[in-house]
């Protein structure tokens, strides 16, 4: 079941400024940096309600960020849709929409289970789940 | 104060077909069929956790939507932060940033107050404040 949206992904050429920004825009709010190597990103978070709003500024020019980016420019990247169990998850939706999707499970911020939906169905938007391992404790 | 995410828009060329490729996405959920003749656009919206997603078509090439839409494609509009008191909010945010930002106020769904906010200090990304006057009933 998709309860709520987990996280939002906006791609910046440069973190300390965009968090400069942001934090200024939500009120002088915390975010707490981090980096993700597999992805070869460094991250700044803070959380609005129930969704995280990260920052994500590519470190490696070849990654998948760093292309979105240079491609799209700055601005938003992805949007992840909070689910209990992504397995179950990820075959809910391939037997109600037919997409059959199969992406591989990778790990997040915080050790999130995530598998990224393909783009062309959702009309070249980047959706994903993500599973908080960290809530069900 | 902004306490969480209250909408994000996405736009689209086909509203049905959107509706069904989300609906089914996110487990058969109901999205609510509207339109917001100032904004020249169609608007289908469903809500998860405290955010509503909202799809968009435009129904007028003049409108900044669909200026929109021809210059970046379907995919992401827009992300509206909630606010307690709109005006407050912006005297507050320009009080913080330095941005002074007078845009104004105009009308979203169900009676919604909206101010956006300037583009380019946030690298482009379209953002604005939302007071839901509904919840304060």
């Amino acid at each position: 079941m998709i309860t709520h949206i987990h996280h939002i992904n906006f791609l910046v050429n440069d973190l300390a400024l965009a968090i400069t920004r942001y934090s200024a825009l939500l009120g002088g709010v915390e975010f707490i940096e981090d980096q993700l190597d597999q992805r070869s990103v460094k991250t700044a978070r803070t959380k609005l309600g129930d969704t995280w709003l990260i920052l994500v500024q590519p470190t490696d020019e070849q990654s998948t960020p760093a292309q979105h980016l240079k491609q799209h420019g700055e601005g938003f990247f992805l949007l992840s849709l909070n689910c209990d169990d992504l397995d179950q998850e990820q075959q809910r939706i391939n037997a109600l929409s037919g997409l059959n999707f199969s992406t591989p499970e990778r790990t997040g911020l915080e050790g999130w289970r995530i598998r990224d939906l393909p783009k062309e169905p959702f009309f070249g938007t980047q959706l994903q789940l993500t599973q908080d391992v960290n809530k069900r404790e």
